[in-house]
């Protein structure tokens, strides 16, 4: 590959399209290009976004207003940059999150009641211009997603992570118009999956997206 | 007393100022002229904000950096504000606050990193123009709030709630500093308290200025 020094990918889309698998399988086959591969997640990343993940994902739905969660996110988001994402890069790593900023858009600034230029403008205040050199937007039907979500297993003694998963229909289809009008606006960075195929064809499709934008010719597949 | 509707009021200060004894005082005079009152504190006010406080007041001094910090405590600001201040001010309670917004301001914005203008732009973004009708601010001398502060005995069982009593002299000495100055911008709404005396005599300065500020005419000490 030519590409030198760190690039930052996050990947994003609604519940259920398989994030997590995804960012695994994407971190194995950075890795084996023989890059520096860091694998992180949010809300989390640091000891400290964690512990605020807790408040966010779990108890009940009406816990925190619209405003509050994105206060919420964006302390742990500032904490994830400064503390893991930052350093990564600084030292050259590649550096791959399951979501980042352009959830909070989604679900606080297009389906919650904060509003999308509020979201942008706490961005700049809290994190300036730093932001994803590659997202990935993993797509598919709302249905699909949540029955994908409600099979999934609970770690064994965790609370359940279902805050989001609980809310309607109506707000999840928003959420994936908005993940939509977000690749539409900045297609420099951003990249639609189509997530409804088997795991592996998504990891391809993933791949050759990541391939593409870096100019990478040595990865293959692990 | 002549004022009608609720009246919000907040004590501000540093360590071991007295503020959580003033507080309580001021509710119980506040009560004696018959009127609703709410006694509140901030980090908290609200299940949620809270928990948000158990992450801010505990742990290593370096947890978290001033701007993750400030994002916290708007976070249960917005809380407190939404779900405990606005509903007993409309209900025409008078609510009586243990630290409010004047804090981050001085803490984050004064003695911390974040700076003052990037304090005052989240404010706007997340409360708009809402804020106290009566600021009082306990002032002593530094090393005084110190020992005191020292001094003060943990709640069984609980973690020991000193992680801002850790930061050295120079910080509470900027602290200080800050309140000052907030009070010489907004006379209208701040009034220093000398907090050096006995609490009774605190109480009383106290209550002088708020009968002062809202021409109550039926305040007599308990």
């Amino acid at each position: 590959m030519t590409a030198s020094g760190g690039r930052f990918i996050t990947l994003e889309g609604g519940e259920g399209a398989g994030k997590s698998t995804q960012v695994r399988q994407l971190a194995v086959r950075l890795a084996g290009c023989g890059l520096d591969v860091v694998q992180t997640r949010e809300p989390g990343g640091t000891p400290g976004a964690e512990a605020i993940r807790q408040l966010l994902v779990t108890g009940e739905i009406g816990r925190w207003d619209a405003m509050t969660e994105t206060l919420l996110h964006y302390a742990a988001r500032r904490s994830h940059v400064e503390q893991t994402v930052k350093p990564a890069l600084a030292r050259g790593a590649w550096v791959v999150s399951d979501r980042f900023a352009d959830s909070t858009m989604a679900y606080q600034g297009y389906a919650g009641s904060v509003g999308r230029d509020a979201i942008a403008d706490l961005h700049r205040l809290v994190l300036g211009d730093f932001g994803p050199d590659l997202t990935l937007i993993l797509d598919l039907p709302v249905e699909q997603g949540l029955q994908r979500a409600k099979s999934r297993p609970a770690a064994a003694g965790a609370a359940a992570e279902d805050r989001y998963e609980r809310m309607g229909t109506a707000f999840h289809e928003t959420l994936r118009h908005a993940f939509h009008d977000i690749a539409a606006r900045e297609p420099q960075r951003c990249r639609i999956i189509d997530a409804s195929g088997s795991p592996e064809a998504v990891a391809d499709a993933l791949w050759a997206a990541v391939a593409g934008r870096f100019d990478m010719t040595g990865g293959t597949s692990p």
